[in-house]
């Protein structure tokens, strides 16, 4: 693993993240799915439909094992089946104190109350199992890709653990956040996650005409400032934890 | 619901079936999943690891109230549990027959044994779980299609029942597949689908060099050869069944 193949990782999962958006967009909001019921009032029953959907489906894709792979972090991690196919050797590539950093909480509240309003549409179809099966996929695709900043961090420490050392040492936040930002490079990641909203949620037909041309599945900007304001912060924001952990 | 709403969901649907086969192709094809266990000896330990995974999906996705929609058909009926969501008024379109058809077995079949080969890697990378889930969103996005052929059945009837009539009395299975049969369309529906494949399974990059623009995620022939062997064979073969019944 280096920076190269970390890189073509990142790229790929912006599709990925772009496909689950717009998937998600043939529903509306569906709003009673993420509401906790009215009489609900033991701890279960006030969690809303979403968060037992995703539990149980955790549940399952745990016995299955995808947490085995450590590119994927769950949302429920308590009480967790064992995974129940046969063992792979995935090379362990991470510091063994990364498997406690998991910001799925804040990745939750943030696709829920600011994403998901941003690009769904009002409304109620009731269809909340197909809509739940659209968030899941959403979830895990922005947090698969939120965490990967632990390889990111990764790498990047040992390719020059003499640059990092005196910040982590120092236990120094902010000093680690100023070196792992670079505004060009965001820049353009922002306006490629653009360009794919446009490529990938249009009409395509095999006529030239323009009609259906400039109307996208999920509006471009939205996918934009969904780096913006929330993928990058958060994947720097596991970073810099990973590397804080880095020396222990 | 009218020919034309038809259709656009026929049009939507192409997108989602080849976001979850550029999905699915980002794994090799991982055959331990779809083998029996060596060691099997009764009928469940017989049975495939994907084929657990798609029947407790499925057990999940019915108490969420999935298969209450119409448009959705389970590949492991029966046992399913009851949907635990508020009930949806869908509105009732088809013939109450309708229900009763269901092809997946033949998809099943189709997608493990004709279609995957197609398009994944030769390989195991261990990822059986998100292996299992992408075949499951390939399985559902594909089985949806076909079964959608209901709908294009109804609307057809509805629009012409004296044209269809002394078929459906004769119980004329020839007759009706010509009847569903234009040659036209289904080439324009095979071109659309492999521009499709080009333009979501192609590398987005900034700059406007070609590299990467001629190789695709999945290959755009294959795309057209699902839908020309089995996404429309079986699409008419549904419809043929429905009208069969549209009488009763």
């Amino acid at each position: 693993m280096d920076l190269e193949s970390v890189r073509d990782s990142l790229i790929r999962q912006e599709d990925t993240i772009v496909f689950s958006l717009i998937e998600r967009a043939k529903f509306p909001i569906n709003s009673w799915a993420y509401s906790p019921p009215q009489n609900g009032v033991d701890a279960f029953s006030a969690s809303s439909f979403l968060h037992s959907f995703v539990r149980e489906s955790e549940a399952l894709h745990a016995k299955a094992g995808r947490y085995e792979n450590p590119e994927e972090n769950p949302f429920f991690p308590d009480d967790l089946p064992p995974s129940m196919v046969p063992t792979h050797d995935y090379k362990q590539v991470l510091h063994p104190a990364g498997s406690s950093i998991n910001v799925n909480k804040t990745i939750w509240d943030i696709y829920l109350n600011k994403l998901l309003p941003l690009f769904a549409a009002e409304g109620d179809d009731g269809n909340y199992g197909l809509t739940a099966a659209c968030d899941l996929a959403c979830l895990q695709a922005i947090s698969r890709r939120i965490h990967y900043g632990k390889f990111v961090a990764e790498v990047k420490f040992k390719e020059a653990p003499e640059e990092y050392g005196p910040a982590i040492r120092d236990q120094d936040r902010e000093g680690l956040m100023k070196m792992l930002t670079f505004e060009a490079v965001e820049e353009m990641v922002k306006k490629r996650v653009e360009k794919k909203a446009v490529v990938f949620g249009q009409e395509v037909s095999l006529s030239d005409d323009s009609k259906g041309k400039e109307t996208y599945k999920v509006d471009p900007s939205v996918v934009s400032r969904l780096y913006e304001e929330w993928v990058m912060p958060l994947t720097k924001q596991v970073q810099v934890e990973y590397l804080l952990r880095r020396l222990d």
